[in-house]
């Protein structure tokens, strides 16, 4: 598979994959819903089913013309239906990826995680994936979990890891280079992040993740500069490479989440995983082209 | 006093400042303390006296010529012995700011923290504040903790908002507006943080800190961007438009450091509060103009 470095490279190359991605979307009613749909038609990059409320809006019933056999539409009282039924469209087969439309993200969620109808199996771990263009980085960077595991135990780091990584291959990475993220080089047991750390290496060097190369605690600047690896002296192979970062807790995650999209010009794509298809939910304050990308990540096969 | 937009107009503020600061500068060696001096003496923002270990450098003694009257020299066989020297020289009020030169920061640290001949004052909360200068950020930000305070308790948090709010009102900023970073706008006790959040906020009502205006818990990018916060739709006299970013824990105030510094072309300086005088404690991977303007920073009344 070819390396993709942005995200024009990964929707260029969706276009010209055989047998495109149908996509159930839950509620399909907003602007930006409809640019994302609507873009995802024209480039050719994934199918639909849209499971509306009420009526389906006319701006979205079109699109079953304009694209004839592309497009399913089906209608639900209310958005609670939608969203359940949306989930069981996944569960029978009928999608390969499950998005959010106008709804709060907890409905949607509500029927994702239910344990007779849901798609998280048991034992599983939800967390989210988020993929980030940074101008003044030169490829695209994986990291977790800005938006819904608040202090991962070392089962949910070991999911985080998991996932990353394997996003970072899809989009060509042959061996990731995964950056375990702290405020300093140092292992402290009154950070116990930094003690799973130690642990999450040891099982990378067992061959639990595949070929990947691990280092850690690190900074993030160390983490993305080379400099700075170099001017304090800290000789591992993610110094100033990393293609994957792993954030101690959410907080940490969400500010590089958001520093980014502010003030370095970076394009972000996200996405739920270890449910049994990735789930795109968005938030209302992303960008159109950040929902596109999302819904692209989640077409990667 | 006037409004300070940028280090620029800090600088040149202080070149204009009748009675400049004596600054103590411990084990200055390196080519970026000297960088340092060398242009604080220059544009007339500071005098010193430089704690020497074993011979002072030629560089350094020359300065002693070329500024007479303005540098001072005394010479110690240890890092350990020039730490402690400086320390006392702030005690015995022969400085208005302390500064680290070529030593590791616990070597200072230990000095200046000595219960019987340190600067910190017994129930005194040390802490780190930086202030930093974001090209697409109308003016300069004032945030806490990125280096010193792990998981802030009640007291410490009161400590740093109160240092922060004074660091921005010593810029010119006569209403602070003071942003307590979350990742939600949630309160919720699962995160004792946001509870502190809303005792700050009780507290700031009383006046405790001043005439400021608080808004909390909200995440970095609905405080500094006015348009998250409608899209959003969340009324607080902070949105898009903090003066002071308080964070949760370290983990998320040093990704904000080091993703600004790193990615938005910002320049960043720093101290330490809570100490009887500023001390300036920069790391190894600051540029020369960082360590500039920290020590600028430290000299502002």
């Amino acid at each position: 598979m070819n390396f993709i470095s942005n995200f024009d490279d990964l929707t260029g190359m969706l276009a010209q994959t055989h047998g495109r991605k149908r996509v159930a979307v839950a509620s399909p009613a907003d602007s930006h819903t409809f640019y994302v749909v609507e873009r995802a038609l024209s480039e050719g990059i994934a199918d639909f089913v849209l499971v509306c409320v009420e009526e389906c809006k006319p701006d979205f019933a079109d699109l079953a013309t304009r694209f004839p056999g592309r497009v399913d539409i089906e209608t639900l009282p209310t958005v609670d239906d939608a969203a359940r039924r949306a989930v069981a469209i996944v569960r029978e087969g009928g999608a390969d990826v499950l998005m959010k439309g106008s709804m709060n993200t907890d409905n949607l969620l509500h029927a994702v995680l239910n344990k007779e109808h849901g798609i998280l199996e048991p034992g599983r771990v939800l967390s989210h994936v988020t993929v980030t263009q940074i101008p003044a980085y030169g490829k695209l960077l994986v990291f977790s979990d800005a938006a819904v595991v608040p202090r991962p135990t070392l089962d949910q780091f070991d999911a985080i890891l998991d996932y990353a990584v394997s996003v970072s291959r899809k989009l060509g990475v042959a061996r990731p280079g995964v950056a375990l993220i702290n405020f300093t080089e140092k292992v402290n047991e009154k950070f116990p992040h930094t003690i799973y750390y130690e642990e999450l290496k040891r099982r990378a060097a067992e061959g639990r993740y595949g070929d990947i190369e691990i280092g850690g605690p690190i900074d993030v600047k160390t983490a993305l500069d080379a400099e700075s690896g170099k001017i304090k002296n800290i000789n591992s192979p993610v110094v100033g490479n990393a293609d994957v970062l792993i954030f101690p807790n959410i907080e940490s995650g969400n500010v590089f989440y958001k520093t980014l999209t502010l003030f370095a010009g970076a394009e972000t794509a996200g996405m739920l995983c270890g449910t049994t298809v990735p789930v795109v939910v968005a938030s209302r304050a992303d960008s159109c082209e950040s929902k596109f990308y999302s819904l692209a990540i989640a077409c990667v096969d």
